[in-house]
């Protein structure tokens, strides 16, 4: 038996190595067919240690303080000899062609420590693309042996519920804020966030991150009790990531909620269930970029539609003929 | 040349027959293939006369008077001699099989009206379904010879956005409400509105609608101008439907608008638009619809969302055996 050049990368990466990590990522994140075959056996190969990290969704509109959070909080955890991956989804990077300051120079600090791994947003146009690539690098990491795998994303469009969909824990890092704003908090959010925190609060803001902590608290009583959440779940806390108060605490409430779910099922239920979303969302997708993948697809679309637009042809009969033509 | 049965029915919709004109929507509503095939042939048959009607959209959530408002205004145009139909989507009846109440019960003068047509919702289970037939309804309705066809939905979901891309004008019909409410309509919905029309200025609720009215213009007001609005647009008004006053209003709005479009292009372009939007989207149905549309492939998905939820395969490479079974 011969070893393939993925075996190799396969076993660095299952012994920890960041370099290859890094490279592993790399070769998910790419477009070129040959590669995405490599990165299919590669995942194949780290797939059978088994390993699970607890995966963390944060989300935060910038100006919350997210990469001070980030910073904080990941030390905390290095601290505690634990290792933490931070892999940002940034939707907006795919037409700025990636962030503007690097991630790696948001989180200094961090990005120092060799506990910790820290992967800028991938740009890609297609928000399919980013989470296919988002969840592989997860699975990398979790394969290299991370504690702890934070997916972090702007509070924009559909990124949020994408990377709720890939997360053992989702959680919502607010800034202080009148009453008024709070209901600019879209209700789809509040439902998918296990707990929310209220950052900032130090200082002036103290008084109205503490009145805002208690109204999301207030907001979140409101939902309706979820079969996955024990007694108090979801949550509202407060934090300062300047002066690191409040950190342990919110660490506190996410290993309890761990806890919990992974003694009743519920980890490995949401685990299978998002499994089999994205599986029939990659399927989805899949059909649909038949539509876009050859020349000859995108002329006939482009043609079908231009008969449709002048009233040569019906909507309906139009798409049938399209569709004749993709092969029944 | 014979004459095959949809010729005959075709005559009887260009000569403005309502029965059958109620028989083809029916045609058009079968999910049968050979209905299908029957209701192809007849909507090329018809199209010919190039017949165009004002499609009017029109939302409400429930209680906000809706079907005294349809009735009222109805009657109004069709007092003018212009000839109305009215054509209801109510995703919701895809569960309860049809509304409780028929709507020719709700707006029982219209429905006597023989300048009115009046046709339920039909009861679907896919809104993809319901789009399409309606946009058939409305094509048979036009070439029938009718000068105005309402196509009214409930404040549900996806449906107004679907309502509002086969409309060339979008009325949002509101409650007279205080200010907190107002922040409850989303912005999306504001942002396909053309007009928005606040109910029941009548009694003791004149001066909450008069304050509710200004307080809508003026969130339309911080809108982006639109290419396809003359200055003003979109507007608030006041009506009463129960006493009948301010609908004229309603309505010269409406024509304002509609003659401006027509003058400066953007009638044509927005019904271009739609055409094609329907085409490009009928044929992403067409397409997902091949997951579900053989037993063979349901069994195919079932067995391998399994396999992924166990943790055997990876969503990638599963979706990749998926689409390669469904042919590349």
């Amino acid at each position: 038996m011969t070893t393939a050049p993925q075996d190799t990368l396969a076993q660095a990466i299952l012994r920890g190595e960041r370099r290859a990590l890094a490279r592993a990522i790399t070769l998910v994140e790419s477009g070129r067919d040959d590669h995405r075959a490599q990165a299919n056996a590669l995942l194949d190969a780290v797939r059978g240690a088994g390993r699970q990290a607890l995966r963390i969704g944060l989300s935060g509109t910038p100006g919350v303080g997210k990469s001070t959070f980030i910073e904080a909080f990941g030390k905390m955890l290095t601290g505690q000899g634990k290792r933490v991956a931070v892999l940002a989804v940034d939707p907006s990077s795919a037409r700025s062609g990636g962030s503007i300051l690097g991630d790696k120079t948001r989180m200094e600090r961090l990005s120092r420590d060799p506990l910790a791994f820290i992967r800028p947003s991938p740009s890609q146009t297609q928000l399919g693309g980013v989470a296919r690539r988002t969840r592989e690098a997860v699975t990398l990491c979790e394969a290299a042996g991370f504690d702890v795998v934070l997916i972090e994303t702007v509070g924009v469009g559909q990124s949020e519920t994408m990377v709720a969909e890939m997360s053992d824990l989702f959680v919502l890092l607010m800034a202080p804020a009148g009453g008024d704003e709070l209901q600019g908090v879209k209700r789809g959010i509040m439902e998918i966030a296990d707990l929310i925190v209220v950052n900032k609060a130090d200082g002036d803001l103290k008084p109205v991150a503490t009145r805002t902590c208690a109204d999301y608290a207030g907001a979140l009583r409101l939902l309706r009790k979820r079969p996955q959440d024990p007694q108090g779940f979801p949550k509202a806390v407060m934090v300062s990531a300047t002066e690191e108060t409040g950190l342990a605490d919110a660490w506190a409430e996410m290993e309890t909620l761990t806890a919990w779910r992974r003694e009743n099922g519920h980890w490995d239920s949401r685990r299978a269930t998002q499994a089999r979303h994205w599986f029939e969302e990659e399927v989805r997708q899949g059909l649909l970029a038949r539509l876009t993948g050859s020349a000859e697809a995108r002329a006939r679309m482009v043609d079908l539609g231009k008969a449709v637009a002048t009233g040569d042809k019906m909507p309906g009969p139009a798409a049938e003929e399209m569709l004749r033509w993709l092969g029944r």
